[in-house]
């Protein structure tokens, strides 16, 4: 069907949509191409560091090279933490190394490492439940039980082991603390990831295990025996440091409109090359503007934000959003969730706008795509300038099945990415945009 | 039907071939037992070190435990390689750390590492063909293209860049060598394993990169400009320490007849805890022992051998084969690959012996295995006893598809194991052994 419309299309008209998301899902690589780039000349990228200036000088390059108009780096200051050695021991009462890695923002043990008893909470909520000070001169160790959804919502029940179980631990007097990582794979490679401590809490050091030695652990600790820990992570503060955001635009033709913003983030975990995280999104957003463009000039003004330092506190989008704070915005999109498939559609759009939400329904549902009835939430990069000026949002909900398999470990390579999942990622997006864009009623709630 | 035959066999009567292949394909724990345990209470246990020693203790007693006649071990002394600290980094024209592991006898850095260009060979033929002095102060990258193959034969094809590369490389010149994992999995855990020099060969530090790495590196290179990598490998030599044998009986009716001697290895690498790579093989031979004595006396004794340091030399295995090449054996076997279901048997038997062939095949029948017609080779361990008295041979085959993901690396944990796919195992073990420890002619070829 969709070959046929192409072959009864007049020469040197502008193509259809329909023409377009088949272009998009039949042979584009410039998604592919902006992964392969970042992973390869770049790979991991963290917030702050000079491998995320690195990052941003590659991605000014790659957007000029595509023809993207205003392509541009907004900096900003951010404190940074970095990563030291990290190693974890069972030393009674067997003898076991562990795979371990510091949570963002740890505290240090100091270059002797400490050793403690290992206290075992199955759930936050034990440790949640744990008299205060009962922790004192203890190592916490909180395992869990998430499993594979494919929202990743098992993400939103089991990650606060990490957002929040170290500050707990801290509160109750624990030395240190230990996690299962927030993960859904048996590789011995463990999950990092973002902690915060309440102001008034003293860093403890708290570091994840992988799932594996999570487990192994847990078997120890059913023998009955006491079970100490010895655990050395020596991470630290570098201070405040430069970060930013690289902007790109397809320019619309008519000035007057409040311009649509498409985000990713460009800054990634220290661990992995930052393929599926966020490397595909920035190429996902890449990929469908370029296509756009290839539909002819859009009405509003697409704005392309790759964001820095997401992971280690959402810097870009908070800078995004009280920098542009002014500047008129219709609708934010973000790419966030790795480079599979769109399953869903969420949207978050006025009533007045029925008519183009039923159209981008009717572009996406030849891609396998269903409309679903929750809200769109947008993502954390769009999340402030949402914030200010009560946007749009449309979702593009991706299949995340494995995502958390990858999510912030070693593992997160060049080498898991589905080319053809990705391009029809890139066909939703562009399938989506050509209508917003084009479009010049209302589009905030 | 086989449900029925245990309903209709009178009571006290010793159970048939039928069903104690029954019993352990449906409810066997013995292996899985002594898999978790040599996991979670040992953990790595590489030929040489005190932690195989404390395994030799904890199989000693797991052995006793289990009723199995003359537990004993059988020390032995072997030069002994422990692993030192392991970083590479590539410094030009990117910056990027690769997950790289020392392969077994790798020479050293020293402490500052070394640095050196990239001298890249798609396939050991390549780095063979490269001029004598060629790789002077380089550092030579041999990459592969190993497959999954069911019967394993991929690495017999792809081993040999592990195997012998190192040694091709120093005596071209090369300051270090490093190959991709001889492995199929795509996680940044990379594959340890021996290497060998030549007698008049000064050992060169040789390492393993993660297959992602490998292909990160390769992406490098192809862009055309020179790549150099900072390599810091610091393994040392530790001299002669003690390693030794486990071995336990079901003693035969007939101390005439000449043994069955059926093996695994006890010492496993030290990334993993050595679950699939042979925790699995003892869990294996141990529980078909264990039903076999439940089908009454048999009329051979069956020895099983829990064979010392076979990774790093088959130390335990020459140890047997000439502290025992006086005592009578019939046949030997081996489980040395994996957990995973038995496929295929193989035979290296008298013609006298057809009858008993038969009985085999009709056994293993009803679990989904299949005889070949090749002939069986035996494993590592029982080697030497094999060449020393030209011993009968049946291989149990297992399937080896994912065996390479695994193999070697830090990923080689419990939860790997596939209990009912274990179970399957072992009653194929049971079943072969119930015919042949209770015949009496030749097993001899
Ligand atoms: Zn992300
Ligand atoms: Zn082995």
């Amino acid at each position: 069907m969709l070959l046929l419309s192409t072959a009864i299309t007049p020469l040197l008209a502008a193509p259809t949509l329909e023409e377009v998301r088949s272009t998009a899902l039949n042979s584009d690589e410039i998604a592919y191409d902006i992964v392969e780039g970042l992973t390869t000349e770049i790979g991991p990228r963290q917030g702050g560091t000079e491998a995320e200036a690195r990052a941003r000088t590659w991605s000014v390059a790659k957007l000029k090279s595509l023809g993207f108009d205003n392509v541009r780096i907004e900096e900003y200051q951010m404190p940074t933490w970095v990563r030291g050695e990290e190693t974890a021991e069972i030393i009674a009462p067997f003898t076991h190394k562990l795979a371990v890695t510091a949570l963002g923002n740890s505290g240090s043990t100091g270059d002797k490492g400490l050793e403690g008893e290992i206290v075992y909470f199955p759930t936050l909520d034990d440790l949640r439940a744990a008299p205060d000070g009962s922790l004192k001169g203890k190592i916490a160790f909180v395992s869990h039980s998430m499993m594979r959804t494919q929202d990743g919502s098992s993400y939103g029940a089991f990650g606060p082991a990490r957002f929040v179980g170290p500050n707990i631990a801290a509160k109750k007097g624990a030395a240190a603390i230990v996690i299962r990582s927030a993960g859904t794979d048996y590789h011995r490679n463990p999950h990092t990831g973002n902690t915060n401590f309440d102001a008034d809490v003293t860093p403890i050091p708290a570091g994840a295990l992988s799932i594996p030695d999570a487990e192994n652990l847990e078997r120890m600790l059913k023998r009955g025996k006491p079970v100490t820990m010895k655990l050395k992570l020596t991470p630290k503060n570098v201070g405040m440091q430069v970060s930013g955001n690289v902007l790109a635009e397809v320019k619309g033709s008519n000035p007057q409109l409040p311009i649509i913003v498409i985000a990713c983030h460009l800054d990634s975990w220290d661990l992995g090359t930052g393929a599926i995280d966020d490397a595909a999104g920035c190429g996902i957003i890449a990929a469908a503007a370029k296509h756009l463009k290839t539909l002819g000039q859009p009405k509003r003004t697409v704005r392309l934000l790759w964001a820095g330092a997401e992971e280690v506190g959402i810097w870009g989008g908070k800078d995004y959003g009280s920098k542009h704070a002014a500047e008129p915005h219709a609708l934010a999109m973000e790419s966030d969730f790795g480079a599979g498939k769109v399953w869903a559609v969420d949207f978050t759009l006025p009533d007045s706008a029925s008519e183009q939400k039923a159209k981008i329904i009717a572009a996406l549902a030849p891609l396998g795509v269903v409309p679903r009835k929750a809200p769109a939430g947008g993502g954390a990069d769009v999340g402030a300038i949402i914030a200010a000026q009560k946007l749009g949002i449309i979702d593009l909900q991706q299949d995340g099945t494995k995502y958390f398999d990858l999510h912030h470990t070693p593992d997160d390579t060049l080498d898991k990415i589905d080319k053809a999942e990705m391009r029809q990622n890139v066909a939703a997006w562009v399938a989506t945009l050509a209508v917003v864009a084009n479009y010049e009623g209302e589009l905030k709630p």
